[in-house]
C-alpha cells in the first residue's frame, strides 16, 4: 500500500471520520453516503479519501464499522501511544497539560519545559517541569518525537530549534508566530480563531437572510 | 447572491484562503492554481468554493488580490469587530483571554465569566470577570452574539444554556464534552488533538517509508 502525496486535508478528514465512526457502537456495514452525512461532506469525498490507502470497503455496500475504525487508526498511527514534549508552562501550557482529550486520543505528555525558575522542578499533572535548556538531552533520552509549543511568540523559534536538536520530527505550534523547520520535520500551526470565523459566517448569513 | 447550503468545510477553507491572501503584499491577479498551491488544495476546489458566492474572478486569469481579500472578509463577516463572551477562567480561559490571534482577526472578548468567588470581580486583560449567574443579563445588555466555552466538561451545558438565554447565536466549545444547542444556534467544537493526529500520520508515514 503506497502512501505518497496524500493531501493534508485528507489526513485531517480521516481524524474526523474516525471520531464519527468511534461513536457507532454496533458492528454493521456503513455506506459511504452515511459516513459522508455524519461528517458533513460528500459521498465522493469519503470514497476518494479512503481510496488513497487501498481498498477496504465492500464494493457497492460500504465499509465494515470495526474494520474501518482499525484501518483509519492504523493509517493515522493512533493505534499506539505517542509521547509528547510540551514547552511553555503558562496558562495555555497548563491547560494543555490538563487537557483530557490528548490522552483519550493516545497522546501522552511525558515531558514539560519552561524557563521560569519558579516553575522548574514543580510537578503538575504528574509531570515534572524541566528547564528548557535540558530539552535536547531529555528528549533524546526518552525518544520523544513530537512536541507542542505553547510559549509566547518571541520564544517559539528558539524552543523549536531545541526540540529538533532533541530529535523531534513533528511540532504542533500554538504560538501566534511563523516558525521555520528544516526538511524532514512536520509543522502544524494551530489557529484558534478559525472556529470563530466559521461562527461569524453563519451568524452573518442569518443577518443577510433577514434582509 | 443567494447563500444556501454552503458546506462548513468550504467556510473553513475560506478562512485559510484569507490568511494566505493577506500575506500577499502586492496588488496583482492571483491565478486560482496559485491560491490552491498556497493552501495545499486543488485548483478545482478553490474555484468551486468561491463560486458559491458569485463570480468575482477574471475568467481565464484569476482573482484580483485586493478584491478577493475584501470579498472573503465580507463573506466571512470578519470585515467588522465581533464582541465575544468567554466563560470559564481557568488556565484555558486565561490563555484565550490573552490570545492575540483573536483580536487580530476581529474578535474581541468583551465579557468574561466564572463561578469562582476568588476570581469574580478581578480584572484580567482589561476585562472584568463576572459571575456566571449574570450571563443572560450582561449579554443582553451588551448585545453579545458569540460565546466561547472554556469551562470543565461537567459545567459546559449549563453555561451554554445561559449564553443562549442571553441571546448568543454562535458558540465555540473547548470543553471536551458533547453539548446540545437548539435550532438557530451554531455550535463549533474545538478538538485540540486533531493537529497531533495529523503529525502522527506524517511521522508514521516516514516510519513506513524507512521499512
Amino acid at each position: 500500500m503506497p502512501r505518497f502525496r496524500v493531501p493534508e486535508a485528507t489526513v485531517e478528514r480521516l481524524s474526523v471520520y474516525l471520531r464519527s465512526i468511534k461513536k457507532l457502537k454496533q458492528e454493521r456495514i456503513l455506506p459511504s453516503q452515511e459516513l459522508a452525512d455524519l461528517v458533513g461532506t460528500s459521498d465522493g469525498q469519503v470514497r476518494k479519501d479512503l481510496a488513497y490507502f487501498g481498498e477496504f470497503g465492500i464494493p457497492g455496500q460500504g465499509y465494515r464499522v470495526g474494520i474501518l475504525k482499525e484501518e483509519i487508526s492504523r493509517i493515522l498511527g493512533v493505534d499506539r501511544v505517542w509521547s509528547i514534549a510540551l514547552v511553555g508552562m503558562g496558562n495555555l501550557g497548563a491547560a494543555l497539560l490538563a487537557y483530557s482529550g490528548f490522552k483519550r486520543q493516545g497522546f501522552e505528555i511525558k515531558a514539560a519545559f519552561d524557563n521560569d525558575l519558579s516553575k522548574i522542578g514543580k510537578v503538575w499533572q504528574a509531570v515534572k517541569i524541566e528547564d528548557v535548556e535540558k530539552i535536547p538531552q531529555i528528549l533524546a533520552e526518552q525518544e520523544i518525537k513530537m512536541g507542542i509549543i505553547a510559549t509566547p511568540a518571541p520564544a517559539a523559534q528558539k524552543v523549536v530549534n531545541k526540540l529538533i536538536e532533541g530529535g523531534v520530527k513533528g511540532i504542533l505550534n500554538f504560538a501566534p508566530v511563523r516558525i521555520v523547520v528544516p526538511n524532514g520535520v512536520k509543522l502544524k500551526n494551530v489557529d484558534l480563531s478559525i472556529g470563530l470565523e466559521a461562527l461569524s459566517y453563519f451568524l452573518g448569513d442569518k443577518g443577510v437572510a433577514a434582509d
